[in-house]
């Protein structure tokens, strides 16, 4: 029986990477994961306790197809108190994590054969819902010179080949943890809108920053332009496995994504969202500011020992929990560097061929989101067996 | 901005009276509401204990895409105890709901411009699930004589117009609750499997059902031949708003659906999927029969009083929790009979034109999954109300 042509998407390197990840330690082995771009923390005690508390005398039937209103009101709130925006609720669509956000965005968005341009490195879902959806992708090449982040320059360029229906950002970015300065992505916007390209920006590292000198901006100012934010409780707040996220939409599209939710989604999940609401009381931040500060911890001790790690270069980890490292002077592309660390060092790391299908094989992901101390003891392990490849 | 042409859902008419509802219950009105295919009892203790141990000491992380092994090994053991079948956990896919299963199923298996047959009336999420996605919907007009369900001389019909790529099957159907004999399915899912048609079977009512004459078949034993099954928590085990459901899959979508699953959707919600473990204990099971018992008297009620009702005809409720009635004789048509139904009794229904866009305006949909006291109490004041309309 025939499979469809759009489900021929490309395997993920990292999946493999897990699994095999899996198998060694289900073999006894001390496997230290820097794979997955997941908190070890898990959501905070005040969230828990309030799924504990409507477990027991909750309605956890559909709510409205756009989330319940308290929760709408919020993160509204959030805007006023993080970024001193205001944001009406009737523009905030909650989701099934970010992912239900990204397909009702560009369902909403974008029709079958439009073209939509977004930076390579960068993260793989983004291009593979998109072609799932009948979209074409551009991928833009971004590098060091421009902290791998498009410029209006790039998008200049690419409008010169043909029309573009919209432009995908994130920053805090995945693979790279950088970040575009408040100036570019104002610029970016307002190119955008000037020229009828759908604006989508990916914030869900967002909280997650280490520098001063950048700040941290939001393209909910940009809702006239025509701008989507995307964003999510899994990372900030480390709340992965509760799927939940959120958009803030233009007015234009906040019919549509409600008339596709009801379809595509009925509603995101009732007890997540109710539990979700404790996430921006005072405990609800702290928990999520401590986290950031021990991803901070394990970024320093990382940075400290890059040149040890001899990982040349490394993008500017700005925000994020992500260390993009570029490992080509070792000799191992990327694949057989990750498969071989995990094998003879028991350390679980990205190639970066899963984000960059061009030059990806000299790179390397690592995920600080985990214990620092398990992210110092894989750095002792990843030095130690860099050393026994050059010696070899 | 442009907004895409695919998002142009039509609206659905019960989200009108479910927001009038609202307002008026808002208002103080005692408001009765049939209008929601959701079982009023909500989830089991058993499964909220285990979620409430989860929520205390449990990882709520990602899960691997195609569900937490544990789980479709459970899902796997529903088919042979129910069915007496051997299904491979292997072939299961946990989903964030059915709407979840459907999304990935129709991209799994269909392109863009792919021919996709099923009923009217119908659920109407399948046809515009499947036209954002660039699918050509094409509708079989059923009726009494065919339990509302297509047939193999339908579709040898349509096969007669063009290529089909896919049929959509349910049973119980919603909004008829009729249900299609096994030998009728045996021979749709062998007509199907010859002709190259992938046979994708809605199975979410499977449990609910009232007859002794009529077994309940899975489409489960035609994976060979292609077939899907779609399958859901929200109605059986009355577990709505968690979000999760499951697919069978055939062998050769397996890998397609796993990869477009880690890109569209992650994971599911993983509170939902441990604590879902619990509904297939006996306990589990009980409290869905027990639901299924008062399902049972309400319907009875129902049927009792069809002749005060005077909804004729009214489709064979076989199963699922809907009384499909023609309201055509009271002589409103279906969307002003339900808002007149709500503005001057307070009961909430859901009108036919969300089914079928042909002759629903004579239709009316009433759910009985609300405890059997009010559905009784709607009768009570369906009736009083229509008496009124005579007299006027």
């Amino acid at each position: 029986m025939k499979v469809s042509r759009r489900s021929q998407v490309p395997p993920f390197a990292v999946m493999e990477v897990l699994a095999a990840a899996n198998v060694r330690r289900s073999a006894g082995h001390d496997v230290l994961n820097l794979c997955a771009g997941e908190p070890s923390a898990g959501a905070s005690d005040v969230v828990r306790d309030r799924a504990a508390d409507l477990l027991r005398q909750g309605d956890l039937g559909y709510t409205e197809s756009l989330g319940v209103p308290a929760l709408r009101e919020e993160i509204a709130g959030h805007y006023r108190r993080w970024y001193g925006v205001d944001v009406d609720p009737g523009r905030v669509a909650v989701t099934t994590g970010s992912s239900g956000g990204f397909v009702l965005t560009f369902l909403a968005a974008f029709d079958v054969g439009d073209r939509v341009a977004l930076a390579r490195p960068g993260y793989p879902a983004y291009k593979n819902i998109l072609a799932a959806l009948g979209c074409e992708v551009v991928e833009i090449d971004c590098g060091p010179e421009t902290r791998y982040q498009p410029t209006v320059a790039q998008l200049e360029q690419l409008v010169a080949d043909g029309p573009l229906a919209g432009l995908i950002v994130a920053s805090p970015a995945n693979p790279t943890g950088t970040m575009i300065a408040p100036a570019e992505l104002d610029a970016v916007a307002r190119w955008c809108a000037d020229h009828g390209v759908r604006l989508i920006s990916d914030e869900i590292y967002h909280g997650i920053a280490y520098g001063d000198d950048l700040g941290q901006a939001t393209a909910a100012v940009h809702g006239d332009g025509g701008a989507v934010v995307v964003n999510s409780f899994s990372k900030y707040w480390a709340m992965t496995g509760w799927r939940l996220g959120w958009l803030v939409l233009p007015e234009e599209l906040v019919g549509p994504v409600g008339a596709l939710a009801g379809n595509v989604a009925l509603s995101p999940p009732a007890l997540a969202q109710h539990a979700a609401i404790a996430a921006f009381s005072p405990a609800g931040y702290q928990a999520a500011a401590d986290n950031v500060v021990r991803y901070r911890a394990s970024r320093a001790a990382l940075l400290d020992r890059l040149d040890e790690l001899g990982w040349r270069p490394v993008a500017p980890a700005d925000g994020a929990f992500y260390l993009y490292g570029n490992v080509s002077r070792l000799g191992l592309d990327a694949v057989t560097y990750c498969s071989r660390l995990l094998a003879e060092a028991d350390v679980a790391i990205t190639p970066g061929t899963d984000f960059d299908g061009r030059t990806g094989g000299d790179w390397v992901r690592l995920s600080f989101a985990a214990d620092p101390v398990t992210v110092a003891r894989a750095v002792d392990r990843i030095v130690a067996w860099q050393d026994g490849l050059s010696r070899a």
